[in-house]
């Protein structure tokens, strides 16, 4: 029988990996949405072969289940199909942050049922089925946060996914250091970037703009109910991040008071040498 | 007698200028720079028809001078030079911070001189001649800031030039108007991104980052000697912006910290919507 894969949740992430995931193994690939609409178009448009209201449906036969939901949705989901699972099933997710779902997962999955999630590093500003693309995962980094349980082979069959829908890095982490990392590199960066918009200058106009304009503000259009749940689903790791940045952001502040020009260059010439620095690893 | 324009400052920025003026009022172009490296590879590449070492030799017979140097230098150079400038000459200069240079420029120009500054919002992260592009001010904002005593035909100069060098978006400003917006569009972007590396988490790797950290800490790796100096001329307006800034996000910790969804999703939903507005300024 022909592998089969389970995309449940058809917004920006999840239609964007169904389409991605085509010819992946040769699967028929499997939708779930809850809204019509989106299946209409979804099934229209080719990028699944069936689609489904109920989760159910689609798990059934699934030999990859992976829900690309709020995560917390995701227990309840799980809970109310623990029959529908096929036995050998891989599960997965796509979630922003792993300690509190995984936590939540504990003794949820039936017996035979692998779980392993990932974090795939793309995204748009734009959310929503209408905004898909397979293509943003092209070159993008992808994480995979194994639980203590999850098998060799399930690791495997997530370093395949993410090499056939383009993934250029890949790292395999453990939930709760993948959750300080990502602290630092996607929330920190969202809540900068939004920051720079919640006061601005009102008689500024496009005239006194620049690419460091352009490029710091570009995310600050921010999905504000995902990033809110993501936020707080990360909130401890998240907050020291924030502590560290406005902690530098008040140095900076102090140099300027204090026309301390040395003090300020060697802020910003520290900045220039992590970059660097980052940019190697 | 033809029309002559001579840049003073042949890095980055003047370089840039030097090439992108070619075919402007069909004139010649001089350069000046101190560095006689510069001086060889400008006369070699053609964006100079001639290059002195000496300031003076250059504005002699200009008919326009374009200050591309650090501000710092400027009143100093129009000093030493003040015999030199033609009558009817227009001078010019390039720097981000108005305010403090106009009030060093008082009284310094010689009768019959006209002086209006300009400030194109173009850049690159990486400085020097070597670096140089004309296209970097292609579909650039471009800020004309004239001094009270201006005349307006100085004033359409820089127009013409403007356009001439592609920038796609005009403005004129009073000097303090424009140090109080660059004070966010320019001087916070870079703050806000530089300080985004000055501490980071030491186990990130590539794999963990997205579009948000690679277009948010884009120019933090920044030229600290130029920005120090351009920070600090214009350290009223940026201390302003920066604290604004640190408030914003005190209070997105602030909500974090109480786990308060409702006014963080309010915080966030405000970046949206202000970016939205701001794009169409």
């Amino acid at each position: 029988m022909a592998y089969r894969v389970c995309v449940i949740g058809l917004g920006l992430m999840g239609a964007s990996l169904a389409g991605a995931l085509r010819g992946f193994r040769e699967a028929g690939i499997v939708g779930v949405d809850t809204l019509g609409a989106v299946r209409a178009k979804a099934k229209l448009s080719g990028i699944v072969d069936e689609v489904f209201a109920d989760a159910g449906e689609g798990i059934r036969d699934a030999d990859l289940v992976i829900f690309c939901v709020y995560a917390h949705n995701i227990p309840d989901m799980i809970a109310a199909n623990v029959s529908a699972f096929k036995p050998g099933a891989v599960v997965s997710d796509i979630c922003g942050v792993k300690s509190g779902l995984y936590a939540r997962l504990a003794g949820l999955l039936p017996d035979g049922v692998d779980y392993v999630g990932v974090h795939p590093m793309a995204g748009k500003e734009r959310d929503g089925f209408d905004n898909a693309d397979p293509a943003i995962y092209k070159n993008s980094g992808f994480i995979i946060c194994p639980l203590p349980s999850s098998g060799s082979e399930s690791i495997e069959l997530m370093r395949e996914l993410a090499g056939h829908i383009g993934a250029a890095r890949v790292a395999v982490s453990t939930p709760d250091r993948h959750d300080a990392i990502i602290a630092y590199t996607s929330d920190l960066m969202h809540i900068a970037s939004a920051a720079l918009c919640v006061e601005y200058h009102p008689e500024m106009t496009s005239a006194f703009t620049a690419g460091a304009f352009r490029d710091s503000t570009r995310v600050a259009d921010i999905n504000a109910g995902a990033w809110t749940e993501l936020l707080m689903d990360n909130r401890a790791h998240t907050m020291a991040r924030l502590d560290s940045y406005i902690d530098v952001l008040r140095r900076m502040r102090g140099a300027l008071a204090d026309c301390d020009t040395a003090r300020l260059y060697e802020l910003l010439e520290r900045a220039g040498e992590n970059k660097r620095e980052i940019l190697r690893k």
